[in-house]
């Protein structure tokens, strides 16, 4: 226990006792006194504990109620109590893995309750739900197992509670609709795990897509709709439903073949600072913090670090990890700090090769989404509807002076060395999903001017660069946020983002009398920014990367609306809980 | 480009010109000047670009050079350069891949000049490296391909210049001692793709063990020592010695293994935020900001979201992401961040079951290092000597009491219900090396007095919790760091460390009574932590977990003596760059 928590008049006592005390005695004594209080609490938890426990009295009373703590802190021990003797040398069975080959078989389960349901005095349904699978249970009144008292139990039960049933599965004749499972699980005994206070939202109203909302609405009924900040201010229960147990188990997936195919093309995995030196030249979007008296700020990217890397000889690095943006956006796609899934890679001959990266890492995950995540996706779009993504096993690959042409012949003109705005940027997927029938095509050699000071300029025509955006859904996938004039945090951070932001992925300047340079050009002090060029100094190979935000490619893989479904805990500029 | 970095004039011009200009026709003036402007800025770039081409002259003068920057932005296009004819068609030959097979193939590699030796006018050597390979090469005139221009060329290469070598392998007859491969390749052709600055350290001082500098002392010879600060304060070079590109080899291994167990137990990767609501509760151990008007600070461990995710369903979760300490720590063993692996997982009967995955985890860890990594575990030891880490195949595991029982069999006496100091914690990590001949082992079952008020008691004895800690090496993995009375920052955040760092591992309190209970009698505001408490109001599973730091793991299983060595850019009190 450390002395913040002593009880004061531990002290107190012992510095009125007597001034003979030394006080090497003294500490030695309050250390005792704070043993003996160290030992009562602990005694008293221990009481608190046995209090919570509910015992229920009747003939049967063995085969329900709740779990006590005491039992719920270990089972292995002596067996005392009944849940611990119904459940001992008993495994758990997967909701989700529940059908007709157990038909007449006994098994244990642990899920939430979803719903109940009484009829009359001697029936009650329990739909048990555990992830995103449902099964419906049923007590009935039986003289050597269910009890009146039993039934009235079950009943009583809260939604969401956690409870263990020990059960025979049986298959009836007709079709359930309220659950996944098509059995049933005819209860023998059943025991409250953790009972659920009053939950501030349903599940039944989360899990609601707007079409059903709509149906009703026209059939006269109003069906609640929760809107976003009711769900992230109260997430804990927002994230059970089977359309975000969907999402994120989709998450995890594409951070898992992001990291599989590079480690298996030869990439090392690295882990760069969050906390960067530098001060106030970041502009606004860059949050920033007293580091032991030096000001710093949090990464925006893991750019200068990732190059390091590079220059520092591992050939092939990526990088899984958050990235912060203070700006103030309040749109559907923008996050104060996101997932950052990050590529740096050395170049033998040209910039292509990073992209056949891109073309072949984004495939082998959209494969994979669709093949392993078949029951997420179904998930995801029985409440967000969606249409799968079209895709080729080869990326196209269209220059930014073909696309400039495709809209010009579409009667859309644009500035050939400017930026695509958000308009012709959709305009150019319609056109692309039109002739090429794909929603996923990566548009490369931008105009040098509008990407930042770092990217190579092309070798034929230095008004373009080696450098290409990849588009998704005729969105744009979150990336390096970078400006164009090239903002920098400090002496060892990187350009950043201000306003609008465009995937990059690009080779580098690897020289640093010719970086140097190109940051002059850009109106940008190049002593902010000495850390990054000297790392170019001692020997620097070709190379390029790109950066991917995780949750936008989950977002628009599954054509939601809003890049705070896909985060599991979202930040923006008026939400830091919980 | 961005407003910014427009050239102040063109407003100015614009402004004065004539008061009948509206501010549209003004702002599309400004528009056209500044495109103009980014035209001459990129045709600027462009013979900035050929200026750094480098031609040489002479007969044989196609067979060497520096490339043109030109080149490197792309050789796919007609070939206009010595390089790109050279390489055209080719693919290169990792160092690390040649050897005997080889023997009279023509091979192009790429890689940095290790060192070079001239021998009289007519012959060069030069060793060339390649991440954690070396091989000889030969530079010898030739009337057909190499002329003394070219052998004085390749004498006048700065060490840590990346250059491309064509040549034929030949297979010396006397083992080559310079180099780890065991074939020459006699050149025809070397070009410069980066040329070297006279590095601030070099590559071999930064490679040479304590043994070596040692043993030449005796022999009356000082050779230099690279000290640590020197070796991060220039990292970017420091890390391309053979002992670093190893250790961060493993490291990336440590994360792959970490992830690919637990997702084949069916853990769900999270990422939880880093931002985190919460003032001045928190001590000194935090780092504070600003968040868009809101005080907030950086996450010093993914607790409370981590729990909240297991009482929203996701049942198994795991996350590897950066960790925030603003300890004033100047050990061998602390950073101001770090990577975290954390994992949470509901519990069916017993702590045990995430002991057993703690078991299993590491097991695998270090089996697939010992089989996988095994170049690279000789890299590091060739510099850092180390015996392999000491471990079974199941995992020891001992109870706090029968440690306790063991120290005072051999004379140390400690309190039975106090903390273990790091004299005793070594003490017993050697005792259970010489009786049970691990060096890994689980202590479990630790009082609750100095674990966090949110562990378990046990159900026995409410003076011991369902907690653990895990040593290795006599030492602990850094892990959760968590002081005893449960510090915390805050409405959205956690207990948090201050001082000792200990590994823990352990059943949490599900039941928000129990908890809050807990809370009062170790002195905690129940107000400030109501959103932890909260969470577990709507049903929550019974559930535990641990956490590890990866540059500890990597550390200790290489017996290396500072967990700067594991930390690509370390952060520490005095350290923020690069």
């Amino acid at each position: 226990m450390s002395t913040e928590s002593e009880p004061p008049k531990v002290q107190e006592e012992v510095d009125s006792s007597s001034q003979s005390i030394s006080k090497k005695a003294a500490k030695k004594e309050a250390a005792k006194k704070a043993k003996e209080e160290r030992r009562k609490e602990a005694e008293a938890a221990a009481s608190a504990a046995s209090a919570l426990s509910i015992e229920e009295e009747g003939p049967l009373a063995n085969n329900y109620g709740d779990v006590p703590l005491q039992e719920l802190q270990s089972v292995n021990d002596p067996q005392t109590g009944k849940w611990s003797e119904a459940v001992s040398g008993r495994e758990w069975t997967e909701v989700g893995a529940l059908n007709g080959s157990l038909k007449d078989q006994e098994v244990l389960i642990r899920g939430r309750v979803h719903t109940t349901r009484p009829v009359g005095n001697k029936l009650a349904f329990v739909v048990v739900r555990e992830r995103v699978s449902t099964v419906q249970c049923l007590a009935t009144v039986k003289p050597d197992s269910v009890s009146k008292e039993m039934v009235r139990f079950v009943r009583s039960l809260s939604n969401e509670s956690i409870v263990d049933v020990i059960g025979v599965v049986s298959v009836p004749d007709v079709e359930i609709k309220g659950a996944t499972q098509q059995v049933e699980v005819q209860i023998k005994k059943l025991y409250c795990v953790s009972r659920a206070a009053k939950t501030p939202i349903t599940i039944e109203d989360a899990s609601r897509s707007e079409a059903e909302i709509e149906k009703a609405s026209k059939e006269g009924v109003q069906l609640p709709r929760v809107n976003q900040d009711t769900r992230l201010n109260n997430r804990v229960i927002d994230i059970r439903t089977l359309a975000n147990q969907g999402i994120f188990r989709i998450q995890s997936q594409v951070g898992n073949i992001f990291r599989q195919f590079l480690l298996s093309e030869n990439f090392v995995e690295i882990h760069t600072p969050k906390l960067i030196a530098g001060s106030s030249e970041g502009g606004s979007a860059v949050f920033r913090l007293d580091y032991k008296g030096q000001s710093a700020c949090l990464a925006q990217s893991p750019q200068l670090h990732k190059q390091m890397s590079i220059c520092g000889d591992f050939g092939r690095v990526f990088e899984t990890g958050p990235v912060f943006r203070a700006e103030d956006s309040y749109t559907h796609r923008h996050l104060c700090e996101f997932t950052g899934l990050d590529v740096e890679m050395e170049i033998k001959k040209h910039y292509s090769e990073v992209m056949d990266i891109v073309d072949c890492l984004f495939v082998t995950i959209f494969d994979s989404l669709n093949n392993v995540c078949k029951k997420e996706l179904e998930a995801v779009a029985k409440q967000y509807p969606f249409e799968p993504l079209k895709y080729k096993p080869k990326t196209l690959r269209l220059t930014f002076e073909e696309g400039v042409q495709m809209l010009k012949d579409a009667g859309v003109e644009i500035d050939p060395l400017g930026d695509l705005n958000t308009e012709s940027e959709r305009k150019l997927g319609q056109l692309v999903l039109e002739k090429y029938g794909t929603e996923f095509y990566i548009l490369h050699r931008y105009p040098l001017a509008v990407r930042p000071f770092y990217t190579m300029p092309c070798h034929d025509n230095s008004l373009y660069s080696n450098s290409f955006d990849v588009f998704i859904r005729e969105d744009v996938i979150y990336l390096r946020g970078v400006n164009k004039s090239g903002y920098v945090t400090g002496m060892n951070s990187l350009p950043i983002v201000e306003g609008e932001e465009i995937i990059s992925g690009a080779q580098r300047i690897h020289i640093p009398e010719f970086l140097a340079e190109r940051a002059q050009a850009c109106g940008i002090d190049v002593k902010t920014i000495s850390t990054y060029i000297d790392s170019f100094r001692y020997g620097a190979p070709p190379h390029g990367g790109f950066g991917v935000g995780l949750e936008r490619v989950v977002m628009l893989f599954c054509g939601l609306n809003n890049i705070r479904k896909t985060s599991l805990y979202p930040r923006d500029p008026l939400r830091i809980a919980p």
